[in-house]
């Protein structure tokens, strides 16, 4: 009976997709749209797709290349992405590839219309050398999502030499990303006031350098007030590397001031960590930290995923809303379901 | 043999335990040792505390009463622990009891000596119906601790009739601390720019009230600016609750302006808010939330405490670290092994 259903139901055609080998294949061969896949696999939250996303990742991880991973932070208005389109078309002018994974303000509640953006490096996305990813910002905290490690993975298996991972500077993703860049840099615009934001937030402690924006024309003699203020507060924080010294420049995405310069600084000081394996340390470091970060992210979804949790949920819920259940007896009941069977 | 060597080991006096009878009827009658006690057993990462920890809280939870929660935020410097000290004496002169869950800002790593803080909220902590439990905020973004929403419930059954729970402006621990108060005020320091930012990072979203601080003596002006300015901001702004109009206060902790009328403000919206059954309502979505939270904390809980993974960690995270093993991989080997074995 259920087969004769089956068959008189109009036949679905599921859409193709790829296996782990022609996907893995796909990013060695530096195909865009298999890398743009790999990362949605990756940041699916879905259970069936886990074990197909890590295969993947395994492979490409096995990929080894010498790349620049650089984190750029700093407030909504400070001019992230026309920054980061200035440095990026110095990046890429020395022949290298950059791969950006870019907060995308538009999807997250109320900044989209705030800060006016419209289509972001414009120039930068149409660019051969260059691969633009935006993540949705809604739901994590400053936009990284809770793959951009597996996303950064992904990007330098494709060949790209360097990849930005841009933040909104909130704390907490900066945190987050301090855990899987080689070098963070702090954006600042002139006269805002950020330089004690900064400091309290405790993102000034994290930057390996800092970068007054905007600063051309009329805003000139802010931006060198700004500067001021940066370099006195960095020397009232304890150094982040003892053999980095920190510096902070002045730039214009208007007139290129300052972009080589900091892209100079960047390089130099990536190559200098590289030099005195201070680099390789702390990207073993950063790989146990996605140890744990996937640790909880799996055991969240076996857990949500488990067939005798999804059947007592709904009931524990209703009594916990209904008074006649605390969240903790609830919470425990549902512990003790998922570990009776595995 | 073990047991002669037991025997001939110096006995060792454990220090008196409370059971969980004794907590309970300790915090019923108001004992504030008890209470404090009963917190930090609430707080307490050590798996072995759990269960007791839960049964105190179910016991606490099934105590009914009608009280206020209050978070108040704002960013370092805006004034906080001055402003709940006024709001403090209100409340108290009022007859009420107030349990304050406060932000100790000497415990994260730059904020102490920056902000200059010294003994804070003197005069309230002295006060007989007055409860100050400062929380370290180091670890734990704004300083709202994970077990803050418990440490909630601990305190109203003990017989206080309003909490307040204090934050640092920075984005997460808002979100966070609407999931568990009634009301929130954002305090902000006259000519901070502190409305922009607010906006910016989802802030003032969530206000139900602002009081622009420090409006006494020359800062008046910028007082007044900052006021309009808020209002202007809350104007762009979705409404929170459709029945409330959110409304900005100016006060000064020196010349105790609008302090009063700031309780009056929460006292009648939350009063309102309970004739409307909209905070029963609120509450139980509250429960829900802890509910989760409490899952996610006891499961990371009994993972790492399992036998089968505890054993098998440090070589997992030996071979992640020498590039022998994905940390993917390594997750999963983890995982298989708590399945296995309940």
């Amino acid at each position: 009976m259920p087969e004769s259903i089956e068959m008189s139901m109009p036949e679905k055609r599921k859409p193709y997709e790829p296996g782990v080998d022609e996907i893995v294949a796909g990013i060695l061969e530096g195909n865009r749209r298999m890398l743009s896949r790999a990362i949605t696999l990756v940041e699916s939250t879905k259970p069936e797709h886990e074990s197909k996303a890590h295969e993947v990742l395994d492979r490409c991880l096995a990929v080894k290349k010498e790349t620049i991973r650089i984190g750029i932070t700093g407030s909504p208005g400070a001019g992230k992405s026309t920054f980061i389109e200035s440095l990026g078309k110095e990046i890429i002018a020395e022949g290298l590839r950059l791969a950006v994974l870019a907060v995308d303000p538009s999807s997250s509640r109320s900044g989209g219309s705030i800060l006016g953006d419209k289509a972001r490096m414009e120039t930068l996305a149409a660019h051969p050398a260059a691969f633009i990813r935006p993540t949705a910002s809604s739901g994590h905290l400053g936009g990284t999502s809770p793959k951009t490690h597996e996303a950064i993975v992904l990007c330098e298996a494709a060949g790209f030499d360097v990849v930005i991972v841009e933040t909104v500077g909130v704390g907490q993703s900066e945190i987050t990303v301090d855990s899987m860049v080689d070098f963070i840099l702090l954006l600042m615009l002139p006269g805002s006031g950020d330089e004690l934001q900064g400091i309290k937030r405790g993102i000034m402690e994290i930057a390996d350098a800092i970068a007054v924006t905007k600063s051309d024309g009329t805003q000139e003699p802010l931006a060198l007030v700004s500067k001021a203020d940066s370099e006195a507060a960095l020397r009232m924080l304890p150094p982040k590397h003892r053999f980095h010294e920190r510096r902070v420049f002045l730039t214009s995405s208007v007139t290129g001031k300052g972009i080589g310069d900091v892209w100079k600084e960047i390089r130099d000081t990536v190559a200098s960590m590289r030099r005195q394996n201070i680099l390789q340390a702390r990207r073993k470091e950063q790989l146990k930290k996605l140890l744990y970060s996937s640790l909880e992210s799996m055991l969240r979804t076996r857990f949500f995923s488990n067939r005798a949790v999804h059947a007592m949920l709904p009931d524990i819920e209703q009594k916990v809303l209904s008074d006649s259940l605390s969240p903790f007896s609830g919470a425990k009941a549902l512990l003790e379901a998922f570990q009776n069977r595995t």
